[in-house]
């Protein structure tokens, strides 16, 4: 079969997730009013007066988003809602119902359906969110699971990622690079396994980062926080695809540039040691790794005593003038250029 | 490997589709009074003061749903969303947005998926709707699409499949069958160019079916109709699975029965000549079809005067009790059960 080029198409990879959905989305013009904001934030956002619905959906893909050898099919069940949830945080808003299409090979059995579906019940239960649709068909190879989460917030309350201003200062929650550290122990025990079938795995000294992988959980607990706290924040994202990324975001989406310092980045002393096995540095991890699912927010500096008590929340920089550029003050003194990884979903190997 | 009926485990087939979201769905409960319907209808019901946000996602499958050997790329994004406006439109209320999740291999170019965003936006631009988000990704084979379709309603004009009464009277949209013999005729298409890849298919005068097929319309015109005529309907649906397993659908949720009469079932006199040169009865494709994407209602006997004048919409019978059944009154005269198609969604070859 003769490749894209060779038939003088284009290759999707070339232009990057972003650059893809950019480009397929382009000079879309919207017919409602209401309809407030569209592609291009963690979720959309629909006024309905005082209320607004936000709205989002992201589909897993075995194979690329999740290895079936490693999986438990109840933490998968689990993730796929989590990371949806996580959009509708993002958003600074309150999920409320979901809906969940799945698409499976006939060799899933329906008990491993219904531990997949014990798993999405117990994020619904866990997040206070109810399951309001879903279709389950067949495909020819493989488990593609479909989540769509809707969310509610006070129109006035919705974050998006386009207000940063300069000055504003740059929050993270938790810690950053677990997710990313937990895949690499995953991705080595299944070498060791296939090598070896009668080998016995002893990764209980990687349960954080394994459990930061294979079961991540939404920040509501920041939102309520920041709530309680009356803090606003001025821009916010949740981290799926590492710091760095996050961060270019943000000051794409309003216009500014950021500095963050290595130091303040969040590291937990578990994940640093797993880095340094797999003889990568810890703050690689953390802002090119991925699928934290942490928050990002800016506030303005008069918020900062509000919040600067809560343990959770972490100041690792600033928002600067668009001019002055996305920099890394690392921990030995210098300025780095901060630049996102190019578009490689494929994480399963 | 050893299939699911050696290990103990149960195929997913075995309980046919239905049978499987009622299985994975059992017992759930909703947290928020706002959440008016879950899972069981055409879409979710969701409570915003005077207005109800309506929403239905659907997942289209390569090789189960679709088959790229026939299916241009435009049409299919066009499909892929008109049938979940059909959704939206069956719950009396009005699409807003929608979004758009899709999953390919590396196989397809940029140029192929712009093919499938045209489809996407021109659908949008014709029945007036927002296209407010999607992800895309890869698929380690095949191509995947999950739309999600947003709309509004005021909270008292929607229609559930559960409102249907004895007496009431059964109307069908547009005419029923033609989608189906429309794949017959692309697949036997399929299989000559195969057989001889230099052959030059002549199917002009098979061009109303395979339209039902490749491009069928949502019926925001029905929805419309009935509005200006005043006319809400007791219970409604959307004719995704054939005509008989619609009506079962109605009977199921209002705790009815129902006789329609063979006779007045709409058929385009197109649709029964392909199905007759398939040596298949018309009335067949009608009832187990699928695909026509046309809208099956209920209304008052009251209301008859005021719709019966529209064109586009047809009497077919009446709802009944409970215990009187399901019935189907032939042609010949014969009064019999109406039953559906089990679980079959494989439908491309």
């Amino acid at each position: 079969m003769k490749n894209n080029n060779d038939k003088g198409l284009t290759d999707i990879a070339s232009l990057g997730e972003f650059g893809l959905i950019d480009h397929l989305t382009r000079g879309i013009k919207h017919h409602h009013p209401e309809t407030l904001m569209g592609v291009g934030d963690d979720a959309a956002v629909i006024d309905n007066g005082p209320l607004a619905t936000i709205i989002t959906k992201d589909l897993l893909v075995e194979g690329v988003h999740f290895d079936m050898v490693y999986t438990p099919l109840k933490h998968l069940g689990y993730k796929a809602v989590a990371v949806n949830l996580s959009d509708i945080y993002a958003m600074n808003a309150r999920p409320r119902q979901i809906l969940a299409g799945i698409a499976v090979s006939r060799r899933y059995s329906l008990e491993a359906l219904e531990e997949l579906y014990a798993g999405i019940r117990l994020a619904c239960d866990k997040y206070n969110v109810d399951l309001v649709g879903g279709d389950t068909t067949t495909s020819k190879a493989g488990l593609f699971i479909s989540i769509t989460a809707v969310g509610q917030a006070e129109k006035e309350q919705v974050v998006y990622r386009s207000g940063a201003r300069p000055n504003d200062l740059i929050f993270v929650s938790g810690d950053l690079g677990g997710a990313y550290c937990g895949q690499l122990v995953l991705q080595r025990e299944k070498q060791a396994y296939r090598a070896n079938p009668d080998t016995q795995p002893d990764i209980s000294s990687y349960s954080y980062v394994i459990e930061r992988q294979l079961k991540p959980e939404p920040r509501r607990d920041i939102i309520e926080l920041l709530h309680e706290a009356g803090v606003r924040p001025t821009s916010m994202i949740d981290i799926s695809d590492g710091l760095a990324s996050e961060i270019l975001h943000i000051c794409k989406n309003s216009g500014t540039g950021a500095t963050i310092y290595e130091e303040k980045i969040p590291l937990d002393r578990r994940m640093a040691q797993t880095a340094h096995e797999f003889n990568i540095d810890p703050t690689t991890c953390a802002l090119s790794g991925g699928e934290d699912y942490e928050l990002l927010f800016t506030i303005s500096q008069s918020d900062y005593d509000k919040i600067k008590d809560i343990s959770s929340v972490h100041p690792i920089g600033h928002i600067t003038e668009a001019e002055q550029g996305h920099n890394l003050f690392t921990s030995s003194g210098q300025l780095v250029k901060l630049t996102a990884q190019g578009w490689d979903p494929i994480k399963a190997g």
